[in-house]
């Protein structure tokens, strides 16, 4: 199934069932009227709209419209949890070394993973407003599911079958307020903004043979002012799967339906600078703090600026025949003219 | 007004406006079914909120019954937003001391805060279930607020406008957990399990003259196993405001209304280890952690030991007359058998 929620003037917005294609969708307010209402009734919500979701793949659900991506929150406008890992250690082995250190062995064993602000995101279409540019503002495209209720201390088994959705995700961070917030030692706070997600967010079963060991193995495709910048493979390099995220956050407590876990940045291992961009070969970034860490690491210093206003960043996944899954997020950095 | 959910088998709780004296209680069902919805439309509602809680008082309420704090869940069972500050500068600077290490000076203008979790609280009764007693079980007693929505960017005079509601926390954390995850340098995660909320929230006219400067001015009143462990009044050597901690939060994002935002560990300035216990005339302390660092200061290493299963912390805090204002968190500390 695909779901998205268009805006309502009401804070969850409201949930729509999206046709597999992207062209259609309908409002199933008789079953759920928001995203959240349908994860909280999960079993009870699911026959009903695997029902209504075949009958608008087959064009004979009463109601539907086209589906229109600009017209959508994030299908989780507010969430009760946002807990993003760090899965693709190639990112993390790219930050230590460009600041000559190395990444711990418990690195490969224990994730890292930082408990996000989840009480208003923004839509995939909305833009990044930021108080200044010298924030030194970067997207981050990732990969997230959306759990059901997961039982503290929940094996990565447990976990995996708590897997209700998979979205994309623009973990949007503002690097020069990074190292100040870190060096206090609670983590990341005013340095992480708000994230806007995919205007559709499906079933793990919509992905078919490119879902598997809790890995989403299809390209991220991300675009800066309208040129290719990222394209690795989403289950290449992925040192934790998403069961094993799961059960890393729910390990003391456990965690509500409608919680999200994202993987981190997506990144794949590549020989070094040159070879790693898209013109030359690569697969690219998807962050721009990653090509700066390698003009670090082999020049002495980033060349590569932070997003500047007005400066896009669009994601996107797609299928085998090139066919857009999850929509896309299409987001561009504005000024913030103050409360 | 004072407000709390009682447990009803249903995520979100069922609302109730309670009298001033803790006495009766009874549901809003025609106004608001729960408090995030209360929260939600709080100036549509808090006409009809407001003429209730006075009949309420009156003895005139129809459908009004007697409150029970045991039935109660924490007031938002769950939240949007949970996000911790750290205001009480004397509890840093004990940690600082006792690993010889000195507070930074910015730490006196840029406020310590860490996003917590806020999926799935804990009722104010509910036993603390833990894996395992090597983990370092701690209470943390503190004072959170409620806000109504905050735009990014917001003065903390706008920030103390938006406070809607008060409570107490007991903030438990898992010391044994907190410096491999601090090494790691994402924040807490695993170290702080679910939270557990006052049985009431407040409007802060409920406190009078206590409630000024956007600061608490009254005891919080901490038992450890029956014995007073803590009264350190919770307007004194609080280096950031309310208002500021939420400004804090509010700098590069939004807060949604029901936002909580806490106080971190009441922490009173006291001259030592000797003097500061309850039993030698001090106010004593709001988590094991401090008595530890007094210890650890000066002997050389601590000697209390952290909570172990079956031992039991009460938070409250009492009015001039004794009176209890928020009910009283009363919880104890069980092995968690497993997922």
């Amino acid at each position: 199934m695909k779901f998205a929620t268009l805006k309502n003037q009401t804070r969850d917005g409201c949930l729509v069932l999206v046709s597999r294609d992207l062209s259609r969708c309908a409002p199933v307010p008789d079953i759920a009227p928001t995203l959240q209402a349908a994860l909280d009734h999960w079993d009870a919500c699911q026959p009903a709209l695997q029902a209504a979701y075949e009958q608008l793949n087959a064009g004979s659900l009463a109601g539907s419209r086209p589906f229109d991506p600009a017209a959508c929150h994030s299908p989780l406008p507010r969430a009760y949890q946002w807990a993003d890992g760090s899965a693709y250690l190639n990112h993390v082995q790219l930050v230590r070394k460009a600041r000559n250190s190395q990444v711990p062995d418990s690195f490969f064993t224990d994730p890292l993973m930082y408990q996000g602000g989840s009480d208003s995101f923004i839509g995939p279409r909305d833009p990044i407003a930021v108080a200044s540019e010298d924030w030194g503002i970067d997207m981050e495209a990732e990969i997230a599911v959306v759990t059901a209720d997961v039982p503290m201390g929940a094996s990565p088994q447990q976990a995996g079958a708590a897997i209700r959705l998979l979205m994309l995700v623009n973990d949007v961070s503002l690097r020069g307020l990074i190292p100040g917030e870190l060096a206090k030692g609670f983590g990341f706070f005013q340095s992480k903004p708000a994230s806007a997600f995919s205007p559709v967010a499906l079933t793990p079963d919509e992905l078919g043979e490119h879902w598997r060991d809790g890995k989403v193995h299809l390209p991220l495709l991300v675009d800066l002012n309208g040129q290719p910048f990222g394209r690795p493979n989403a289950g290449r390099d992925m040192t934790f799967s998403f069961p094993q995220l799961i059960a890393h956050a729910a390990r003391t407590r456990q965690l509500a339906a409608g919680s999200i876990v994202g993987s981190g940045t997506v990144s794949n291992q590549q020989g070094g600078l040159h070879g790693s961009s898209i013109r030359h070969g690569g697969v690219g970034y998807c962050c721009i703090a990653e090509v700066r860490m390698y003009e670090t690491i082999e020049t002495g210093a980033p060349s590569t600026p932070f997003m500047r206003f007005g400066d896009q960043v669009r994601i996107r996944m797609a299928g085998p025949q090139g066919e857009d899954l999850f929509g896309v997020i299409e987001q561009t950095v504005v000024p913030y003219p103050g409360a």
